[in-house]
């Protein structure tokens, strides 16, 4: 006789897992990677150097460095993040945590209750909401367009909210790729949300995982960097830029909230071996990977937008991203993309349905997200093919296909 | 001007962290672990072997074996399990956590709500106690002997419950090298725990993370593994076998809950390249590994006891442990633990003080735990002799030492 821990479970458990089956056939979801950008051969030597070195001090929590996270990886950071985004900070600013959910996680943990108000982007993380949304947190979206969140409209919901009284707690953004429209917001509208920050008192949560994967190259300086009042929470990641099941995120914050971060991160400290291999791999290597990662990306990038072009003609409107490794695509309003996202997953292609992905989900009803670092340049041509022949069985289209009419 | 993150926080926030200035001279706190024991070069081999092997694999989130972890790590666990314990299970069973301490914050997610209720050991974890203070969650500490939880209070306790209508969630027990005690719980007693279980509805959560290291090698079987109903739910780790800096522990329930803790495990994974090592290394060398370290845990194990013979002689009741990294000592009534932490600390000794460890912190007032898994022989000397002159600088005791009278 099975026991039923149903009477015991807490009214906040979750419904029960699904068994894992394996990746789909085309999988376009996920921040998976380009498998053969992984720098197995550097991280075999880091893993050699950095063990012989100190592999001894495994034998104590944190290693040698404390609770914020092995001090040399926290180095690389501080000195990473002044060259390439402006930041000035020492590694005692620095706070390694377990991917960048975990510093979600600890920031809601320290600054959200129940009932609370949060601004986000329209379209934005599904897993940001998801948190809010199981934490009993409201959060209003503020239109984006390819620079970003609008600023008037910005302004006018936190006006709005002010004439009610609500002081939302913080604007949640990811202002360089945004996810998942792939925008990078310019200085002037950085300069411009922290001019509305200060002036109602709200904190901003900078979420930068996919800042090193500009095409171009470039990085804007972080919000962080040009803000001089500590009002900034900066938040990175290296599962874009190295490797999606390395757990390794950071945050950045003046000591007054990071040390409540640091305090609310009661894990007993981020695994350290992926910490030490970490840190030796990129003081000799991160510039020339990344380098070499973008050019992938961006052919792939080049791939399922051409795919795209071709599969969907006019009936798919696309944003362009300026780097990463996702791709936003609005369909015609017939087009329900949790149904597409349905069908399309019984026939081995995974996507993600706009609604997801949207603070309001109306409005990402005919949008989808497509990431396309992890499979092959074939594989997303074939992918895309397959979507639009199953969205032209659902929904009847797009109607032309490679310049080529689909008989009905 | 800074910031005022004051308004803006949770109530609850915790209180800031404070700087971290290092380990303290002689350290006999936390679960850490002898530094010579870290099989290193077997780590760098282990590493060479699984990243040339499998490391692309690292690109994909959850490698190629989805949320429960690493599949030839689970692999490892179960025939391990089923072979020292006697747990039969398959890897599908098995759910790889970030440590332990993140299958305490799974367990109670899923099964905690404010205001339950929970059954402790008497003398138990901190960590589990900070969790269900931090949650509002209440428990009732039964009393141990040698032997464990002893069974006619457990018993009484439950029927106490009973009779004023409330049913416990679980009970949380560390059978095996009880933390802080050091006893293992004989067979005898895991069946009457079942049987009190099935009696009242009651789940078990088995917290066996340092069944591996009791001196004589030998491991009773789990209560799960006499358990036929998958009325318990069981947890081991990595920390205290291999090194705690390597964050891994691991989960083993049956589908029907073991799906809901999936389901709560949110972080995206746990480090993919510490369970591939780990994974590699134990394959070959887990026994031999651990057989070695209980021997070097015996030898300070027998150091702490004669130091403390020797330097608090009968001021000192010591409850010699069946394995592990720790003994707990009661000291006269006189002696408030929390106080002489305080001294000990600003002379470079940590302890844990008794209280910290009790369900009732009273019953914890004169009692202290000494982790003595890291330090050296030489510093478990000098560091209890330490003590033992602070204690007696405060306290007046112990009046001899090394069959010395102290002077006043």
């Amino acid at each position: 006789m099975a026991f039923d821990y149903s009477p015991l479970l807490s009214a906040a458990a979750p419904p029960p897992a699904v068994r894992w089956s394996g990746f789909p056939r085309y999988n376009f979801v996920g921040g998976h990677n380009d498998s053969g950008a992984v720098p197995v051969d550097d991280f075999i030597e880091a893993s050699r150097r950095v063990l012989a070195r100190e592999g001894h001090n495994l034998a104590t929590y944190g290693l040698a460095s404390g609770p914020q996270g092995y001090r040399p990886l926290r180095e690389f950071l501080a000195s990473s993040l002044e060259r390439r985004c402006g930041m000035r900070q020492t590694a005692d600013e620095v706070l390694v945590v377990s991917g960048s959910l975990q510093a979600l996680d600890l920031v809601n943990d320290v600054l959200l209750e129940p009932g609370d108000m949060v601004i986000v982007e329209e379209a934005t993380y599904q897993g940001t909401l998801q948190r809010y949304d199981r934490l009993g947190v409201r959060y209003i979206g503020v239109p984006v367009d390819e620079d970003g969140i609008r600023m008037e409209a910005l302004s006018g919901t936190l006006d709005r909210l002010k004439s009610v009284g609500i002081r939302p707690k913080f604007i949640y953004t990811v202002p360089t790729v945004q996810n998942p429209t792939g925008s990078v917001m310019p200085e002037d509208r950085r300069l411009e949300l922290l001019r509305l920050a200060y002036a109602h008192g709200v904190a901003i949560f900078e979420d930068d995982c996919y800042a090193e994967l500009t095409f171009d190259g470039t990085r804007p300086r972080s919000i962080r960097a040009l803000d001089d009042r500590g009002q900034v929470i900066y938040c990175g990641s290296f599962s874009k830029t190295i490797a999606p099941a390395l757990r390794l995120g950071y945050l950045v914050a003046d000591w007054d909230i990071l040390s409540r971060l640091i305090a609310a991160k009661r894990d007993a400290g981020t695994g350290a071996l992926e910490q030490m291999v970490l840190a030796d791999y990129c003081v000799s290597h991160f510039d020339d990977h990344v380098s070499r990662l973008r050019g992938v990306l961006k052919e792939k990038c080049d791939a399922i937008s051409d795919a795209l072009a071709a599969e969907f003609g006019t009936a798919a409107e696309v944003s362009v991203p300026k780097g990463g490794i996702f791709i936003w695509v609005t369909l015609p309003e017939s087009v329900d993309t949790m149904k597409l996202f349905q069908a399309a997953m019984a026939d081995g292609v995974a996507i993600n349905p706009g609604a997801e992905w949207c603070a309001d989900p109306s409005t990402g009803r005919n949008k989808l997200r497509l990431c396309f670092g992890h499979p092959s340049v074939a594989d997303i041509r074939a992918g895309v093919a397959r979507l639009a022949d199953i969205c032209h069985r659902e929904f009847g289209l797009p109607e032309r296909s490679r310049n080529v009419g689909r008989g009905e």
